[in-house]
């Protein structure tokens, strides 16, 4: 029982932060975004396919939580967009408190997106808030199609799902329908698009998404 | 502050329960494993083959772990292997305790095996011991060769590492070499297999290894 209390308080000390986290982020004016999934669902790869697609178009900057190595921020870098990397040492999760220390290197008010890759886990992510717009949660083809059911509170807390690795669905025993029908059983207002960063397909779309989301 | 010292209270708590688990496990004469790894990797399916393989040499039994549904026991159950479903409502990983009730409807004393397959996920569940003989961590090709040094706690608790997915290896850009290699770093002592449940790769290796283990 004393756990549960001590969570309790933990998660409310981090959505007071995460409540911060928004207000400085819109003040910003700026569009953030959480991106959850499986570790090797995909994505880096999504951000380094937007981020080449967009670069001329958005100002963008990425937060990058790994447990351990830097090698992801390192990927980003590499496309000249500014990337900090959170290290947890061995926490599951992001938190907002993670979230904001990494921001203070970073000049927001020249940005459009900032883009916050949680650690690859698609269980203990979904329960705290960074202070996004939106959670986008990533799904790749060889996972199989009963994982919205099993893992449903990232995909209940998402606004956008990402079905990725469509290059190598004829390879697969993966029934894409049933995949995106236990999706919206579980979030029905779930906007869906289906990727493949290596041969392009549905990036233009997930794009122009995001073009409009600054807009707004 | 007080989370870290209420976190290692139920750490050292599991760890106790862990124990008599032990304990109770190698007085019934069986040989328990633990499953991690992401969602998708396949322990489902690597237990489904293993079951069809084995089951007219030895007595076995499944422990499932999900933050929702029983789909897993109602695969295993399907191979008349008694399967027992724990449903950890939205936790990380599963502990001692839940494994200890979950044991309580299964027949320890006429079992060689019995496998414990853990939430899907690379991060939570290393921290906590079941009981377990050994532990086994699974990745799959569509993962990346990058996941051992990401998430190192589970290659590094583990002893036997699983490479699964191998039937689709020649759709992907994954370098399975270096895979091996980046696991070998973190733990030197990995036993590594390289499975497909599909085309029945490896499978008959790691089913000759686990028949060694229960002649031990």
């Amino acid at each position: 029982m004393e756990v549960i209390t001590i969570e309790r308080e933990v998660l409310k000390k981090n959505d007071e932060i995460a409540e911060e986290n928004r207000k400085l982020f819109k003040d910003s004016g700026l569009f953030a975004l959480n991106l959850l999934s499986s570790p090797g669902s995909g994505k880096t790869s999504l951000l380094e396919r937007t981020l080449f697609k967009l670069k001329d178009e958005l100002r963008m900057a990425v937060i990058e939580g790994d447990v351990q190595t830097s090698n992801d921020a390192e990927r980003i870098a590499k496309m000249n967009v500014q990337a900090v990397q959170i290290i947890t040492k061995g926490a599951c999760h992001l938190d907002a408190q993670m979230v904001r220390n990494a921001a203070k290197s970073i000049n927001l008010k020249e940005l459009d997106i900032l883009f916050i890759e949680n650690v690859g886990n698609l269980v203990c992510p979904a329960g705290y808030n960074l202070g996004e717009d939106r959670k986008v949660v990533l799904m790749s083809t060889p996972e199989g199609e009963d994982k919205p059911l099993k893992y449903p509170a990232a995909f209940r807390k998402a606004s956008v799902l990402i079905i990725n690795k469509m290059d190598i669905l004829s390879h697969l025993n993966f029934n894409i329908d049933e995949a995106v029908e236990n999706s919206l059983k579980i979030n029905p207002q779930l906007k869906i698009f289906k990727t493949s960063c290596v041969t392009d397909e549905g990036i233009d779309h997930w794009c122009e998404w995001l073009k409009n989301q600054v807009k707004k």
